[in-house]
């Protein structure tokens, strides 16, 4: 399941996560359009099941499974996010759930994975040792794999929030998403296309996670990579697939210091009334950075989730 | 302008206010479902304008005035909330708007204020003082009260927010909100009524500040009062006309210690993803600590507002 999907992928998995994932909100702030100087509206992802958008991809990959792979249940690699989402969506099947977290996952999000029922199986911060660990779970317990990000039906599920947004503010003219692992961008890349080529498309990359900007600057995804941001939903590789998605598509990816991310994230906690993790505020900080780029546009925004430690505030 | 609304009043303020106030979304929470031990709707007003529900009373007030009294401006006396909001509601009619202060209001509502453009007048911290400069500005500039709570228009207003979560909820059968000087309880308490008067009703106060409580015991409003309590939006005495509302209805108001009002602050950060301030921490620290009312129930509660200082969280 690592090719990417197609359009009609995205409206099925509309109708699969119906019954399942909530309808997010979208806010706005008269104070941020001026600080932009253009029109931003937030998709809430943070609102979404679980805090995060990943549950849409969790939940899509988890009733694509035939009754005979699903009762022997899924396993998946994740430092947090898309861990708890896959435990809460196997749980709405009823069905097992193995999840990888590397050492140093954020202790509420690994509480949240525990709290939804799911088995955790320990591993080492590394790409190589995730995978590793997953792959012995599968061999041991027949669990269907659900990748992270590099899953054709996790893309898919990420990309509904795109036709929400849309049908609420048909007039937005440019979108903007975190690239971490690359579920969401290939995922919004792809539904964003699908209903308007004309849409501008960017995402956005902490300086010190910028295996994106780089890789499309060199024309092929560049490996290896050592993280060093604070946004702990960005720390990833992007995918094969995800990476071709967005070279096709020609999706500017800018970058953000940690720094610029902090400063957005509190403006968003204050101006917007939101809890949003560092990964969703990279978004905010680059619309402040790149005037250029973004005033006088009407521009949607995701925040991507909710998820932090309320007694280590990055301010 | 002090007495209650009418259930037509509400009707025509919902109208009134559709061009300016946000339709704020509810959200909801499995986990905190399951602590309560019943449904629990969490109507978001901290996502009003403003970051409050007193947006809607504010602008109602302001387009009920006749162009003659408009343009001679607003003025109220708030420890910020609805100051904020009346400086918000001014601007959209391009009035001034003029609001008295007490010492002691948090800096991030003040700071609000004066980022709306209205006149910040300072007095001492008492009921007495506030009135009294609100008074004086009314004389030399001719401008009309909009009282923060004692004023049927800003009832009216308030009381808009049932019928939109009851036309999105229409299962609820108990609504629960925090009591301060009561324009939002009594504007709920008409609204809800008027359109259901079977629906159980709560009032939830800080124990440093049941002023209402102890009036309701008593058959008539006490006072004075020296409110000891976290709770920044709840340190009013009831009004004379709220109280009124409140106790024909019939409305249940029940004491929450601050120390339960924090956890429940922080339940609903951690858990919706919402800032949220101490008051609207209020009616879920309600719901937990009183669980033979609330178990098995469809309740509906009002998250108020979500104006923090990000530098001061109470845990």
């Amino acid at each position: 399941m690592s090719e990417a999907p197609r359009f009609d992928d995205i409206r099925n998995a509309a109708a699969r996560i119906a019954p399942y994932a909530v309808v997010t909100p979208t806010v706005h702030s008269d104070v941020i359009d001026a600080r932009v100087g253009g029109t931003v509206v937030f998709k809430c992802e943070n609102l979404q099941r679980g805090g995060a958008f990943k549950f849409r991809g969790a939940v899509n990959a988890v009733w694509s499974l035939s009754d005979d792979d699903a009762h022997r249940g899924v396993v998946t690699h994740s430092s947090g996010n898309h861990g708890n989402a896959l435990a809460m969506a196997a749980r709405t099947r009823g069905i097992p759930a193995h999840v990888v977290v590397p050492e140093g996952a954020v202790k509420a999000k690994v509480d949240a994975i525990l709290a939804a029922g799911a088995t955790v199986h320990r591993c080492a911060p590394t790409p190589a040792a995730r995978e590793a660990m997953a792959a012995q779970v599968q061999a041991t317990t027949g669990a269907t794999l659900v990748h992270p990000y590099a899953d054709a039906r996790v893309m898919a599920g990420q990309g509904t929030l795109v036709p929400e947004l849309l049908r609420c503010h048909p007039g937005l003219d440019t979108l903007l998403f975190p690239v971490g692992g690359g579920g969401l961008a290939a995922g919004c890349t792809l539904a964003a296309h699908g209903i308007d080529p004309g849409l501008r498309l960017f995402g956005v990359e902490p300086e010190g996670a910028d295996d994106t900007v780089r890789s499309l600057e060199a024309g092929a995804r560049v490996e290896p990579f050592a993280p060093d941001t604070l946004c702990d939903g960005l720390r990833t590789l992007v995918g094969a697939p995800n990476f071709q998605v967005l070279r096709d598509h020609a999706v500017h990816v800018v970058r953000v210091s940690d720094a610029e991310t902090i400063a957005a994230m509190r403006l968003l906690w204050s101006e917007l009334r939101l809890v949003v993790e560092p990964s969703s505020a990279t978004v905010l900080a680059a619309l402040l950075r790149y005037p250029d780029r973004f005033a006088g546009r009407r521009v949607g925004v995701v925040l991507t989730g909710g998820n932090v430690d309320l007694d280590a505030l990055p301010w």
